[in-house]
């Protein structure tokens, strides 16, 4: 790859780091078209020859393999396959890193991630770019994907080197990065991501469970944005949903006796009749939901 | 008002309806507008004379007042008040009468309106067009606001033909009609509309429960779609949240009784770490949620 002048300014070669993608789905995907295009060196991983000839073609990657060893050369690499995969494809790849090569994952839940990747390799720091489409597959993939989206990292040793490394790819890609704890990070999407998948999808069974067959057929007819915004995540890819409940089981299931809680609350409101206090939550969630939103 | 002509046939006085709107905000106004808009004569009344002066300015009536002595000739009556109004404005109304003229509301709950006002008027028949907007008033009134909504009517006695000029009319906008009891009404709002709002605005409520400061700074930088959708209909209107649970304390309480034994069971499963049977639900939800989104 030649050199990039800007106004004059020669960006030399200790500038443009070769990443390694492994995984070259939607997010793998999108991190390669977006590194690729700011002129760094991008070496795609995927099971599929098929895939690693798409990636090349559609700008991807510089380089791709279904072999490992391509990553020899990699200054950080980026696992991007599903959550189920990540601790054994790094097992894999150990045999072919240099020493100083910082390694991170994307997948949406951190701690079992950590806890068995920083074990197998000292320089591992978890990340999670918040991003997505409902499109899988690197013909999903696409440029600035990222820009505006949170991207975690939950580093749990000190490497100042590796978490600057990885908080200028963030920016780079026009995202937010946040340092945290693995545990921090799981409570917050436990809160924000999972738990209102498993509200969202009880409402459609609760729906479901009418047994007067008028109501139950004019209440589809009659559902609108409200009902469709609130199942909306519910409705989802049972898979994924699956997934965040497996991997976070912990800090999800005390998200949800929360939940289940405050639920309660309102329930014994509305049956003492108390509108006054019903109203004062209603009040108090209405002032805050923009905190969450900005 | 001079007769319509369309390719020859003449559309006698017969089939101009007078007919009286009470209560000239976004429902009662976008009502005006698209039926003076078909040549309907509309007889509009609201408490505030500067209100009866815009509706004539803007389309939203022929006439207007502050006292319904205006509706006296008036074939329909549409009370578009706020719900704890109707019964008495249909009190107020009842000397202007004459015994024909069919008398119908707005209102999103229908037992309790339909109890009271069919006892007042054996011609009442309960509607509630189901459009709106975050705007209130008579500024906020629009063309076309029910194209493509459901309207449903509740009557409680024979009166085919006051179903039938209603009927028409929620046509006439656009609308769908639907007609059924007070009860099954009230049932599907529950579900799709009135349960949303409890079970949005407890996921709010538990997320501000977090005891973890930094957890809950993390999960209000971190939301994002699902969060924002799930908590959308939890963070409106304080007030209207009440009325609804007010008004359909009973088929309310019927759905969050439901919803809380479905949640209880996704608790339960992920407790039970039975992820084949978590994955079965959220599979019948993603293929049920679609039949709510005609």
């Amino acid at each position: 790859m030649l050199p990039k002048f800007i106004i004059g300014v020669r960006i030399t070669n200790r500038n443009i780091m070769k990443i390694g993608i492994i995984g070259l789905g939607l997010i793998g995907g999108s991190l390669g078209i977006d590194l690729k295009a700011q002129g760094q060196e991008i070496l795609g991983v995927s099971r599929k020859a098929t895939t690693c000839q798409t990636a090349v073609e559609i700008g991807v990657a510089d380089q791709a393999s279904t072999d490992l060893s391509i990553l020899a050369a990699a200054e950080i690499v980026i696992i991007c396959t599903p959550i189920a995969k990540i601790a054994d494809t790094l097992q894999q790849l150990i045999p072919y890193l240099q020493p100083e090569t910082i390694v991170t994952d994307v997948g949406s839940v951190k701690q079992p991630i950590v806890k068995a990747c920083s074990q197998l390799w000292s320089n591992f720091i978890g990340g999670h770019p918040m991003a997505g489409t409902t499109e899988q597959g690197i013909n999903a993939a696409q440029a600035n994907l990222f820009k505006g989206a949170a991207y975690v990292f939950t580093p749990t040793a000190e490497n100042a080197v590796g978490i600057a490394k990885l908080t200028n790819i963030a920016q780079s890609l026009g995202a937010t990065p946040y340092v945290c704890s693995p545990e921090v990070h799981d409570a917050a999407v436990a809160w924000i991501s999972h738990l209102p998948v498993m509200i969202s999808t009880s409402l459609i069974s609760a729906c479901l469970g009418e047994t007067n067959p008028q109501v139950l057929e004019l209440a589809q007819h009659l559902a609108s944005s409200g009902f469709r915004d609130t199942s909306r995540v519910g409705g989802g890819n049972p898979e994924l949903g699956k997934m965040m409940a497996q991997y976070n089981r912990k800090a999800l299931l005390r998200s949800l006796q929360a939940y289940s809680q405050n639920l309660n609350t309102i329930i014994s409101l509305i049956e003492q009749e108390n509108w006054d206090n019903l109203e004062q939550i209603l009040q108090t969630n209405q002032e805050a939901r923009p905190k969450f939103l900005n």
